[in-house]
């Protein structure tokens, strides 16, 4: 029997890249289908291109509209998860595409988010050190921030094995789709085209107590993250550029080797042949994560690059793997490491 | 036992498009890849998209190669596939996404192309009336191109009901992966972002006499086709406008509900909703044509729109659903009406 | 002295170009700005591009603040220019970005703008045959939409001289700021980029009717326009790709020489050599418009294609050129030929 | 009389956006225009936005060539001005934007370019300590590449006021056209578009010795510079990430003020107000800079960030104020702070 699927945010990206997956995944049916100001609306009205679903009528995001499925999926503004899971039994799982229920520490709730801390659900990134297990059976999911996802990979092994300071610095440049379908004045296509941006500068992007968290539980360690995010003229994609001062001697290739080691075992974390760089599109619309490290001698950094589409395996393709390991399913089901590109 | 499969020239958009959808097709097992002056190097060095098959060394484009296969998917310039054909037994299915075996008449081979008319093989259209019989237990398949693929789809029900005169304008924007991997400078980046420009103007494409051959078929008439290409800054897709003098009075309405009857049964013909306008990201990666058509009743012409995305539907995807027609598949396998979008 | 300015509307697209400008005019001094929901606002907030105005404040849009400049810009949504030019003495040139006083027909007014209709000024286009006379020393004046703009250019020679039907099609591409800096989901560059769609079809776009108006200005004839725009993925630029049957047997070569002769003066309009097609990126921020043309004997149809920055001789540099001959300055004082490219 | 110049290298970017600008100098009359493989081409065919030099023909790059001009600006692959610029005498200005004449170590130059080191030049970059002064009256002029250009002026003020320490990364989004115009597949539109990469990663990017060497002539203490290039999707343009670790407690106002105070009297650059950060879009065409710089206190690091249009502040712009400050010109003359956006 399928597992019986709901989507409560469809109308927005990561709502339509979750549809986008799970329509391609073997052992899901489509249920329930909410929006907010758009219920009502026929889903082919706001996502043409989920042409399977063009006649499904939005309904009204409500407890009533969720019970009943497997497997609850929720993309929605922060601040609106809690209450819903609330209601909805143990025995259906809920996987929450918002910030909700990833910061431990409500001090960093506070400062980066503000409103009452709602706690922390199992994160889900299965491939830090450990995580998985806690993901297998799990009825509650905290899907990672776009960010979070790419930079703790590329940074995660170097910090586990002591290679470098756990002082980072993170520069990652953005499609635009990460800031949401809501219409706002500077992420009109006559504003982002043509245009490279930095916003969110100086440590105050909500994603950064989150990478701080990963970070830290790689190490016994203080951790500082200087995180500073670009906003670039592609819907898709982040590039994460990753650097930190090493520690002691290190080459090139003890890095690499240190990374591949790793990964060996990872089926959606793809480090490239030595010298070739990650770009963004060859994971556009998969799951997949690639990654490349080296070491600047002179500057005395190990510089570690990692790419990811945002919206996939940086939001709704992490989302379904989580649910695959929540069901005991083939952690791969409806994922692929194929992007596509050009 | 799953078919097995060699595509030459894998190196390109049109190999590594055919390749992407391979990998997720259930009933293919991919055997050679070659390219040409790319011989020797791994894929992945070529198409990073492709992760599983990053390891592949492309081999030479010669018979031994490719012999041994069930399906071998020429992605060639064009000049190259008859010879190559004419080696492989009739055993072998061979689907060419190049131009050699699609035009009937000498004359508009010799003037669009130049050299030794190949002759036709059964065209890779089956959305054509008819045509998808002839493409049943084909053993050789000449893909159409990617502009009459979306022209001739979009004029098709129109001059079959004679709702049009068959002198007909298609204005077809198209993204540059259509011209191809081959460094050129007017394709650079650079130039091309930002920018939108015409060529191939006054008749003077090749897909000219191929949209007009099609439109043919349809009226016993003679067509006429004023056919111009713009290129416009994305990698993938064509929107094509298309239109044509009405033959008597008709209404938007009645134009729709023809078009509506036309495609009825079409898996990947999909007639959006009356006042919804295709755009080209709704079918990227896909193998959908979205279409619309109305009437201006002022200019007395019907225009008709289609969306495609070049890569797929309109050359890989095409050569994939032949491919499925030719071995008594399921039209559909490893073929997709959804998009990636945004 | 110089002559002092106002714009009203500062904070959009229209105005910011027109302030662009104006600050290299040498013969202009710039006075009020004003703004909408955005008065109060320092300049260097909405439109950072202008540093040199990065610290002045918008004001309100009303008479008094507009009062008291030689000319007044209006780049203000339609419906608003009437009353505010109405309490602006003659003494003051009005110069209307907007389309209030373009159409002369009332049935076409209130056909595709609806609500009361405002009359006309003499049009913007000083290249229509006898119209630069018209402009010369006027104290209102209603520059042309962006597509009328480029649209009847590419066409008016061929017009004029009866060498096609009045009875043409023109499918214009346009970047996306032709549709205004309000935050609009379809606008956004999630959607736009990577996408091509097409908008308006079917002859209810309101540039139509001003593309007839001026056709029907060169021809004793009914003139028909099939007007078909499209958004691509570029910020600025129209391409307009207009074709109409030939009226007897005419030739490329014909066809290019009568183009030449009527833009033989023409300080903005540049018939590019024959064999090379128009660009949008050549005519980015400048005042000129590219033109080619040739015949499709085939189709018997004859093609022109004209590019034109949507924003600068689409808009604001229209508006220059226009304020140039009412005050009896040298038409070109603030303009360019050179486009910013690559 | 006007000064009569010379530009080697007319074809490509950087030479065509010098004749862009120097099209609007007032004091300038351009003389010879060379190419290498294009010589004998109209311009108008390589350079279609310059419609004012459509017809002017180039020339081979010879001494015989580019003698008679009172300056030469060369824009050429490395390599090739030093013997061209010996062979012109001393009353003719050299304006080489080549790497040549930049280094100033010769072991620099050996491992990040190879072949006989040139020597140095005054480096054109006038808004460095001290360097102004240098360039007036110069008869040689090394500008400096695009990438130190923004990374230097987003950093001297806290490195030359020790708010920093010495060792610094710098992250950089660049668009393609510092890639220049000769066709490479990965420079291709259809690569480039929807896609953001990284190359020359761990310290070997050309440029990373001039930065260091920039910064270096503001400290006494050894510098250490980690740079990062990154291709994104746009074709003009560099947004500088840098940021170094504080050295003592520092605010984010007191870094704004250090800058302010550096940058008060310099024409070109320009730090935003506070709280906005620099985009490329705004200095597209432009001379400007456009700068930000916050402290984070968790992370310890001040972050500054710099826009500048690659091909002309970050190359011609830079040579056109290099000249004037050479000839004892007004150093603004036919440059702009005034972008082209959207």
């Amino acid at each position: 029997m399928p597992t019986r699927i709901a989507v409560a945010g469809a109308s927005g990206y990561a709502g339509g890249e979750l549809l986008r997956l799970l329509l391609s995944h073997p052992d899901v049916e489509i249920g329930a289908l909410t929006g907010a100001s758009n219920a009502g609306q026929p889903l082919g009205a706001l996502q043409p291109h989920l042409v399977p679903l063009a006649d499904r009528v939005l309904e009204e995001t409500t407890v009533e509209t969720l019970r009943d499925h497997d497997v609850v999926f929720l993309a929605l503004p922060h601040g609106q998860s809690g209450e819903l899971a609330a209601q909805l039994g143990d025995d259906t799982v809920v996987v929450d595409c918002g910030a909700d229920f990833r910061l431990a520490d409500p001090g960093a709730w506070a400062k980066f988010y503000g409103g009452p801390h709602a706690g922390t659900w199992p994160y889900g990134l299965p491939e830090l050190p450990g995580q998985r297990d806690r993901l297998r059976g799990a009825t509650r999911i905290a899907v990672p921030g776009c960010y979070p996802t790419v930079s703790t990979l590329s940074l995660a092994p170097a910090i586990a094995a002591g290679l470098v300071e756990p002082d980072v610095t993170v520069v990652a440049a953005s499609g635009t789709s990460g800031a949401g379908k809501a219409a706002k004045p500077h992420l009109l296509g006559s504003e982002v085209m043509g245009n490279a941006s930095a916003y969110g500068v100086g440590g105050v992007h909500r994603h950064t107590p989150e990478i701080t968290q990963n970070l830290s539980t790689l190490t016994d360690a203080d951790v500082r993250v200087s995180f500073t995010p670009l906003l670039v003229p592609m819907p898709r994609g982040i590039l994460a550029t990753c650097s930190a001062r090493i520690t002691g001697d290190l080459t090139a290739d003890e890095a690499y080797d240190v990374y591949a080691k790793a990964y060996a075992d990872e089926p959606f974390v793809h480090l490239l042949p030595p010298g070739q760089w990650p770009q963004t599109k060859s994971v556009t619309g998969s799951n997949a994560v690639h990654l490349q490290v080296t070491v600047d001698e002179d500057a005395r950094r190990m510089v570690a690059v990692g790419a990811v589409d945002n919206l996939s395996k940086g939001t709704a393709g992490a989302a379904v793997q989580c649910m695959n390991l929540a069901l005991g399913l083939d952690e791969g089901l409806g994922l692929s490491t194929v992007g596509v590109a050009p």
